[in-house]
């Protein structure tokens, strides 16, 4: 064999404006990322393709059609231009149609091929939470859904306009950075502040602030760049550095919420012996209760220079999750990012980066088996005396877990591509290929089982791929992260997608761990939550939403089955 | 001068069994700690008085007397006999006055001057989580309340019988430790297991689980060997190493929780994004949901043998509170103790403990003053490295802010000492003197301002005295603990007692950082958490216990005013 190889015809220019690609792109419209030829030809492998199939592609670059006309009155709108003044209320179909939709493959794709699903009436962006206030009684006496879009980046239908109404995009205006308290270590951030605009304003404190130190708000999901900083805490979101700084549901002290029953505004001190916590039964409702409007976050000394970097090979996965735990259980202190791919998820890397041959020989050698080893990478972050103990730790901990040092460069790598690599996906699903991803929670002693499980299941359908791996870790547990790849209909990648979250649940893993719960996971909310904890949810949604305007239509599995009961 | 010192007649022998005493005595009943002679002369000076005050006591030694009658019917009785056996159920006068009294001072001292308040009708010691659920199904039919104590150590009458019902005591029976998962670093315990159980078990899990390690459960309240796992979280506490372990809150993963409305029994993954997560609901909700049956808590390696003392001595309180503040937001690990006593609690150390001399005036010398210096003491624990690590930031940072170390010797007496030394005050209130303590969180921003508030009117009120430290702390804050003496009657002391949190709420301090709230601070707590915070509490009320039997009478300020509204 030799001659110039085959490389399919990828979309390599921004969308069409106005077409049906440029809603459904990831990112910003000119952010593009092509597969290398390696990844190409690892995915004809994955999914038992050849160069054949490649030849016809759905691009999704012409114009929106038939969209549904809007059924909200001519009254409301007026009413709602009147709050948050004309140029705020969007009725025009793209502008309907755009903020109607998220992130989730099945979305994407099917977007990308001409069909709608429901489309919002119209789009409101509110200047601040006084008008939001007035948005929520105006919709609450005429009982008009509403749903929030933040950044958009949900994966799950979790803003889907079930039932017509009104979407607010918080992002528009109410994106500020209110005032950043260096005594406390504490920031006040309206709702809608996307990742970016948060970290920057930390980061550049000491001009922005008058502070004297720098900081981070150590929150960095994989939809950084497109998520809102009320958006992670209400789907209950981990970052990729969650294991050193926590989650949001620990980061967010306090929350003021528009509701229909009232404003919620809490108290921002780090802990009272005070009754329940109210603030902590808003994190995660998803927009069910009402319209997060402003938070009061923790945030961190911003010290990138005492980074320490590292990586290790393990000869098989039951010996560095053995080791991965005996890290969080050390009591020496935490990494920051911490990720360990499985077999599969490792030898997708090497097989997409090959390694000189001379190398695959003497790791074969020495016992770090292609196919069994698996890769453990990560960073820590903090003072610098506390960097070098624990990078110190984790090396002794993988060297008597027979780990051998590949050192810090495939976490660097990793940590610049972070949030570009989802990019490629968009690419690729113009051929009929669609890579999605579900995640659960484990604890130590049943990692085992859920992974055997789902990829019992996943490796036994021809024509898909799936690897997993580890990346949020506590010392009781962590979570599985599976993506996978389909080749075909959408129907074919829901039914597999299905199986996959049916083999975790069923296998004691949760619904998700970090994704949220949305319209999606409906089906096994309850059954994992059980009937009595699905009560209380749907008792304080009763509270602080009597006529169920907000975020309607089983989100959380709390509606009663409307359009979307699956 | 000359000759032998007055010593009062303290109470030196364990209380008359019957007797008053014997029901408000703290500790075990042979549990005795008196006053040195040091401390009377510190207290003679503290509250003004001389020798002859300490002539005439009231020790509560003589038997009850005049204990009304319970209204249960007779066949409810023997309902509640059928299903716990005729041993369990107990209707004597001596069990229903023991089982309705806490520790708060109020409610001690009236005891021992034999004035009784609201009484339980009957006590009940269930044995196992089924027959919880069999009295909460009768209870909840029949509209008689359910009051439950655990270990009794409540100090704002969290379960006071306000309306007569059934009493359930929970550490009789359901006082197992179930279960260590070595594996997961978790245990499984009944919600009645006392302190001192739950730790043996955990420091002896080699022989008692046959794990390979030894564990603790990171928890050490005051009030560690009269109080029990279940009531740890259901009010909040914090315990005196909570700055590295984490509080209740954070350290318990799973429950299990008999309510009206059904069981309640969640998961225990470290983390799940599945929407707000009910067990955190039923944290801190002191009874009035239902009763805490089962629940699963983090555990911790046991390693004493890597414990670093520390002590340090500052100028003045600023300077140790920016000190305290430095280590807590440092970012290389936090101590466990951490307490930082403020110049009025020096002092009292100091005088209770006189230096020599030339010590003194050496001190003196170099700047640190009588009536301005301030006393920073804790441990450092966790993995051997990591000890010695935080050990040496926190040395620096003392010496940046001026402090000199005075060595580890103060914490070890402290630790040696922390579980005895309220049993003074039992002795003291024998003549009409009550110690009592109040406490609040505070955020670094406004600590000073609460501390001078609370002071400023503590310190003007002739006969009593008020001292204070920070032992809680969080890199957004910490709390301020206030132990202040009265002489005169109870009223004298609620007036005290009353006027200071108002002081502290008022100066922006919360009603309660780990005491909770119970009936004591209901005055406060809608006024700190506003309307539409309780109306959310409410709506929970209402969900699991439509009947209102869980723990009524206005505990969390939720219930009607009842009998006890002040």
């Amino acid at each position: 064999m030799s001659g110039k190889k085959f490389t399919p015809d990828w979309t390599n220019t921004p969308p069409v404006p106005g077409s049906y690609r440029s809603i459904a792109k990831e990112g910003r419209q000119d952010q593009i990322l092509l597969p290398t030829q390696e990844y190409f030809e690892q995915l004809k492998r994955d999914l038992n393709l050849d160069d054949s199939y490649f030849t016809h592609k759905q691009d999704g670059n012409q114009p929106l059609l038939n969209v549904p006309a809007t059924n909200l009155g001519e009254q409301l709108i007026d009413e709602l231009r009147a709050i948050v003044g004309v140029e705020n209320v969007q009725c025009d179909d793209y502008s309907r149609v755009k903020y109607s939709y998220g992130k989730l493959a099945e979305e994407i794709v099917s977007l990308k091929r001409g069909a709608l699903h429901e489309i919002t009436g119209a789009v409101v962006h509110p200047r601040d939470k006084f008008e939001v206030q007035k948005i929520v009684d105006l919709c609450n006496h005429t009982g008009i859904p509403i749903y929030v879009y933040g950044g958009g980046s949900s994966v799950n239908m979790g803003f889907r306009p079930v039932r017509e109404g009104i979407t607010l995009v918080l992002s528009t205006h109410m994106n500020k950075v209110l005032e950043v308290n260096e005594l406390n270590h504490t920031c006040r951030v309206q709702a809608g502040c996307m990742g970016p605009q948060l970290e920057e304003a930390l980061n550049n404190a000491p001009e922005r602030f008058n502070t004297v130190h720098r900081f981070t708000n150590g929150h960095f999901p994989q939809s950084f760049e497109i998520s809102s900083v009320g958006g992670w805490v209400l789907t209950l979101g981990s970052g990729q550095a969650s294991t050193y700084y926590g989650e949001p549901y620990n980061l967010v002290l306090s929350m003021e919420m528009v509701t229909p029953a009232g404003i919620i505004n809490t108290h921002d001190f780090p802990s009272t012996a005070t009754g329940p916590r109210v603030v902590d039964m808003l994190k995660g409702s998803e927009g069910v209760f009402g319209v997060l409007v402003e938070l009061t976050i923790k945030i961190f000394r911003f010290m990138p220079e005492n980074r320490k970097y590292f990586g290790y090979m393990f000869r098989d996965w039951q010996s560095a999750v053995n080791a991965a735990r005996e890290v969080c259980q050390g009591q020496f202190g935490l990494p920051a990012v911490f990720r360990l791919s499985d077999a599969y998820e490792t030898e997708h890397g090497f097989q997409m980066y090959p390694q000189p041959p001379i190398v695959e020989k003497l790791l074969d050698m020495v016992g770090y088996k292609s196919g069994k080893r698996c890769v453990l990478m990560g960073t820590v972050e903090g003072e610098r005396d506390f960097t070098k103990l624990v990078q110190r730790k984790i090396a002794r901990i993988a060297r008597q877990h027979g780990a051998l040092s590949i050192g810090g460069g495939f976490a660097k790598k990793w940590e610049r591509d972070r949030y570009e690599s989802f990019l490629i996906s968009e690419v690729i699903s113009d051929f009929d290929i669609i890579l999605d991803t579900i995640e659960t929670s484990v604890k130590w002693d049943n990692v085992h089982h859920i992974h055997d499980a789902v990829l019992a299941y996943a490796h036994s359908v021809p024509g898909t791929f799936c690897i997993s791996h580890m990346s949020h870790f506590y010392p009781q547990g962590s979570n599985l992260y599976f993506i996978f790849g389909v080749k075909g209909s959408v129907e074919d990648y829901v039914r597999y997608r299905t199986a996959l979250i049916d083999a975790m649940v069923n296998a004691g893993g949760s619904p998700s761990h970090h994704h949220g719960v949305g319209r999606l996971m409906h089906p096994w909310i309850e059954r994992f939550l059980g009937k009595n904890e699905m009560d209380v949810l749907r008792a304080l949604k009763r509270h602080f939403d009597p006529n169920n305007i907000m975020n309607p239509g089983n989100q959380l599995g709390l509606g009663v089955a409307d359009e979307h009961g699956q």
